[in-house]
């Protein structure tokens, strides 16, 4: 890590270090938003932005992001969660309270192909994206140089279908070295088992080079081309044991036309992938995701 | 209004008999959204959704809206606002209880082009605009029949500039008489005085075909292909004393290229008019709109 | 056809009495822009736009459409037409010369949706789309008062998969009588035969209510959320047998979140499928579109 | 220069040896095209792509760009020319023969944001963007590291309103020692006289951050912030004697709302920046611009 990104990640940890957010997923009931908003001004606490989402037809549900602030917030975290033990109990939530200054440790994998990695990169030294780039993995060599400039782990593990397992086991030594929170899945080629999977559960995110469900699969700007679609897109979501098919984060498009060979909407397409993992990865990291059956909340 | 519509209508306020908004702006401090989530709460009222928002460095104005349902809403409906009046007292709001099932009374004005006009009346009949269209307003004979063929009363005033004081006297008189609470400008090309605003502030949204800023003013189509821009837009604000200059609602563009000239550029901005006005009086109408010094948040 | 509509009608035919398109497909070969360049310059014709694609890795391909002006047009239409034939048969050319003063007839299906066909009758009043809509064909009895208040014949055909034979030879016998040359399937929900279908190869476009080949087939709005797509489409192509497979034409999408069911997709889609829809015809009505096995050009 | 960009670089010249592009700009007439395609006809050049606009209520003005393949090209390159000159007579036109494989030599000037350079030097890397960067020009130490890590030249020359006379003669002369085409403003934040502009006529390409002619000027964000626009945007043109009122080439916009700041604005609009001015920049060097009047026709 240079100097200049150092300063910018101590820096955004100061400015950052009295805010948090509170996750929250429960079944519909009166009173959830008046004992959350009450709990946290008992305790000081300002809210920034709160959002709140109820899914209504299909069961009730509810779902809610505040962001806030609290005057010694880090000394009184023990508190505060000890005291929101009951209110979770009471409404039968799912509840996560994050600190917005204690990082994430992010992974990110990628094949032979470096524009996803690079634009995560870019925004990880612009100071745009608040994550510790803990390492990164690639059955390449291709993107050493670049990574390990930036004074980040670079690890080279060969990958095939068929020793698939051996590799698995390497990554995640690796990952468990590193205490990783979160995988970013760069265009990675390799399809990863359930066993890996399982471990890191709506903690992988993958881009696929299409506008999912359409070209769900191998060599998707060949099928565009091939169809003739007068638009292609880029999808980022959560891994699953299901390839291409869990829950969607992001999506984006663009247009091409008849002169558009393959190739081109491969480069046009290459400019959407950038913008939609990085998209995705963001919030991901800004806690704004909540995932509910094979669908994303996105606050 | 034909039978079809009368149906969507009573139909949609059976359905919304019991929803209301309510809208908050005040200084900001701690226990706001605390002291209503827990007003609603005690009054059986449950939070559909819920938005606020917090401007920051200029002072710390709070924001919030919220649309509750509430069982038996509209018999203690008397009780509800006489009981928030404390609140809103302690906090030092500005703030606004609305009915869902209450429709605003809105006039169209109109002149030459019926493009906006006839969008508006397309959503009206959809069900997808939930006003009470009370009259349209015209300096042209052009919409009567459309107009009134949906049971719509219109109004043919001539206008110029020699005349405004007349013209407006009997626009005012006609407005009144309909209880107007929401006039829109649907390309009325004839500027209203100070006079006539000041009865409706924040409630005349006008249709500027440009992206304002640029452009303010007579023929932005003419001036956009003049300086050979490459997207031309379409801006729906309130109308204040400054032409032009009234707070923003919702903005939109689309591309243009060389072989575009102004007359081609006119039938492009038209369909981006249609669809910034519409999207801008479907917000106020759903009570989403707070004006800000000359601002709105939409919610 | 009321009074405005048939003075653009005939101020459009008197402006362009003295235009026309030529579309060729040929197999590539060095000389035929020049063939083609040379012969309109020797008949006094004067090249408007031209546009011209050549398809490389896969043979060889050449397209071209040039629009052009030409002095006593029609009176030299018959001479131009046989001089050009041995151009044609030197390059080996499907071609196509095309008067810009000879509207096009159009049918249009509908069936209980109307905002598709809504749009296209906009379209037509305001004189944007240039084609003699000649009859309006539906299931059922909705658009007729609409269709009608335009003077332009409503034909209700019920129909439904058990007599399917009978409803397309009465359809026939209609699109007969009134020699169209175009179908417009505004959100006509029944499925055509390969015996209808063949009578105009390329001459039938679909709207479909997705972004193909995603959502191919029924109800695309309810899969559209049951996949938690974070975007929704419209796509439309030319009718072949295979259901929603034909070369598609034009494609456009529109934002959706979470908050959105398929009852709120869908309304935001079909703001998308009258513009996609409205697009493609009217480029077919332009003469803009060749099709190339299962694709388009379009120029 | 890297290894993998220099075979990049051979690799393109190699494919294209034999591919030029005609740009013409004339008074209109009938012939034209005959002219210039049966010229290339006789010379055994076969026509990739051919582009054509006339402005016709303006004077009847003609521009057309036709790209070109033909055997032993460079060979040829003095007759072809020589044999055109008799055309450009005949038909006053103002005519330029570009030869693809003739990479044009770039300066990049920059101050001290760098995202704009940094897009610029990621597409030259990915062999996108087909240029000699022949060097970098700064008033600010910030981007040497990373361009000298390219093996391209970095020149910081201190600048302020006060010395501009003497920087821009330093300027000029190192753009002269390397020959130099064209220059891009990639976020310079330095006037440039008239004495330096009238070098470089057409060739000089500046983003604006701002949506023009929207935003004239100084501190843009900051200003659409205030003024509480929906949208913000970027514009790349040409640099004439008037500030920001050179001929446009490309725009792009973005959605803002009314939680995003002024500096918010700028992380958002930054990445329209890069957008925005990588387009502009590749489409003048594959020779795409024609610039009449103020205005640019972008084939």
């Amino acid at each position: 890590m240079n100097h200049y990104m150092k300063k910018s990640i101590q820096q955004y940890q100061a400015e950052n270090k009295n805010k948090a957010r509170l996750l929250i997923k429960c079944p519909d009931q009166p009173g959830i938003v008046a004992a959350v908003s009450d709990f946290l001004y008992r305790h000081d606490a300002n809210i920034i932005t709160s959002d709140q989402y109820t899914l209504d037809p299909d069961g009730g549900q509810f779902f809610m992001r505040v962001e806030f602030y609290c005057p010694q917030l880090l000394e009184k975290a023990e508190v505060l969660e000890e005291a929101f033990q009951s209110i979770g109990e009471k409404f039968a939530m799912e509840w996560q309270l994050l600190y917005v200054s204690q990082l994430k440790n992010m992974a990110i994998f990628v094949s032979n192909e470096p524009h996803c990695l690079m634009e995560l990169l870019w925004e990880y030294q612009s100071g745009d994206l608040m994550a510790h780039i803990a390492l990164v993995i690639s059955n390449h060599e291709t993107a050493r140089e670049t990574v390990e400039s930036l004074g980040i782990p670079f690890y080279y593990i060969p990958a095939n279908k068929d020793i698939r397992k051996q590799v698995e086991e390497k990554q995640l030594q690796l990952l468990n070295e590193h205490q990783v929170d979160v995988i970013v899945l760069a265009r990675y080629m390799q399809i990863l088992t359930s066993d890996f999977v399982k471990n890191y559960e709506h903690q992988i995110i993958n881009i696929h080079h299409s506008f999912l469900p359409a070209f769900v699969g191998a060599k998707p700007y060949e099928r565009a081309y091939k169809r003739g679609v007068k638009m292609i897109g880029a999808t980022s979501h959560y891994v699953t044991n299901d390839l291409d098919e869990g829950p969607i984060i992001e999506q984006d498009i663009g247009r091409v036309d008849h002169r558009d060979n393959s190739a081109k909407m491969k480069k046009i397409g290459q400019a959407i992938e950038r913008v939609v993992l990085s998209r995705a990865v963001k919030w991901h990291l800004e806690d704004r995701i909540i995932v509910h059956e094979n669908k994303t909340i996105v606050f």
